[in-house]
């Protein structure tokens, strides 16, 4: 694994893919290569794209990754896809899409399922940036439809969140609806070639707004609003340095440390959610049995079974 | 204590006021209680009743309570009330009507907020159905809207589930949509006397042996659809008779020992969880904010700060 771990960390992108599939992986193999990599992480801006469905969210993230990428840097883009039968289609369109890009030496595309679309983001999702963040990889891009947990989390593993609108979606303020204003560092408004791009570009404008003047104190980052032709290009660049500009504000104001203290807690609730979930799992059919024999006989309440259990 | 909980077995109903406080404070006082009651229970049938806000449970749930007490056993009813703004009124009205109850000694109405109404039934309703059991109460009486976790956490609690559902509420085919059909051991059609209750009446009682012609062994019971008109309490008496012969198929096929291994499970995982969050939340802050920054300095895996402030 040292070897392989070295290769990985000097940029073979071969070893970086394995050591992906390793840290998917369910089991202790698993937990050891995170752990192996976790102390080289630390240097990468991560970066969280979302917005709804229908959005234009990977037309923008291939745009905007080979910008980045035309830069010198390594681009990865962690893709999270809901396994639910209903978005499917869409979402397989959208990797088919984006896996053009892996012709590009720079850009790591890596699609990563969830169990279900209302779950959030898997823990899964944030190891493997962590993967890409210890092997070089400048900017580490997490997709992510934006309904629901997956919003909240999206925080809990983003330094900067990009949330993406469009117009014609039926509803031209859903990012104000959908709660996307709370958490967006940057607002991009794609398909600036629609009717109703400007329309949209000004709503968000206007919300951003009086979303600011509402606080008390004069805001340190106000979000830009930026208009995005994904086809064309057009306001790719704008976004890029909107994204460098949040960085560099985030780590002069010291908000960056802030900000990964928060994610880290919620991280570490979440893997002590997990790893009360597999103590569960793991427990022997035959003390599970006992445990819950001696319910049913009322020698043991439920919750002294379960401190059993944990302990 | 001890003359406390003797007192609450003997019957004395201030005692199991007092009980009923005690088990819901916060604090290790609540378990001690639990712990006290709980070789106690076993006896009482637990009768989960759910449905939409607006199907008439409650008028329903005082008709049923007071025709149970009549048959000289004592009932308990625990109304879980979301705590939400929005349903607050009406809730709070069900809660003053089922109060009346109160002047009948056989009767004890207990209502436990919810934190939100996504969050399924609190451990508190669990706890308080173990104390009236242990008490001496015959039958035990859940109240739930059934909405989303709810109805899950339904079948953890109570041997018999009762859907109620009503017609006029905008659609006719409530119970099927909501999932009740897969819960339900009994359904209820509330205001009898409405004109579209009889067809409410008729497709509740086709779902039903649509489902069970699509089972292959003939299923050992067949949940009854049972026409009620609250106010003037025609098919309580029908309902009373459907929820003891239930009791009689779950005891008589062995069903029961099932259902009550499957509820005792899912406790101890939520008792599980509960310490989980209380480990967290009890951690001193000083241990969290070391092992915090051990994790910002890389020295450990988020996984391995969890699992440091678990053990």
């Amino acid at each position: 694994m040292k070897g392989l771990l070295r290769s990985a960390l000097n940029g073979d992108v071969t070893a970086v893919a394995r050591l992906l599939t390793r840290v998917e992986a369910p089991g202790d193999g698993a937990r050891e290569v995170h752990e192996a990599a976790f102390p080289h992480t630390g240097k990468a801006q991560l970066v969280g794209i979302t917005g709804p469905a229908g959005a234009g969210k990977s037309t923008l993230i291939s745009k905007l990754a080979a910008s980045l990428a035309s830069d010198e840097q390594r681009v990865a883009i962690i893709a999270c896809d809901p396994s639910s039968p209903n978005s499917g289609g869409a979402l397989l369109g959208d990797r088919i899409r984006m896996h053009e890009l892996v012709a590009n030496q720079q850009i790591f595309v890596r699609s990563i399922a969830t169990r279900d679309s209302t779950g959030g983001l898997p823990l899964a999702a944030f190891r493997a940036a962590d993967i890409f963040d210890a092997c070089g990889f400048g900017t580490v891009i997490i997709e992510t439809v934006g309904t629901g947990q997956n919003q909240v989390d999206i925080m809990q593993a983003a330094h900067t969140v990009v949330a993406v609108s469009a117009p014609g979606l039926g509803d031209d303020i859903q990012a104000m609806k959908s709660g996307l204003l709370e958490i967006a560092d940057i607002h991009a408004v794609t398909k600036s070639d629609f009717s109703g791009a400007s329309r949209t570009l000004l709503e968000i404008q206007n919300a951003v707004h009086m979303r600011h003047r509402t606080t008390e104190a004069p805001p340190a980052w106000t979000p830009p609003v930026i208009a995005i032709n994904g086809l064309s290009g057009d306001g790719v660049t704008d976004l890029q340095q909107a994204m460098h500009s949040h960085y560099g504000h985030l780590t002069e104001s010291g908000e960056m440390q802030i900000r990964c203290q928060r994610m880290f807690r919620e991280r570490i609730y979440r893997e002590a959610t997990r790893l009360l979930t597999q103590t569960f799992e793991t427990t022997p059919d035959k003390q599970m049995a006992d445990k819950l024999q001696q319910v049913m006989q009322r020698k043991m309440t439920p919750a002294q079974a379960a401190r059993a259990i944990l302990s």
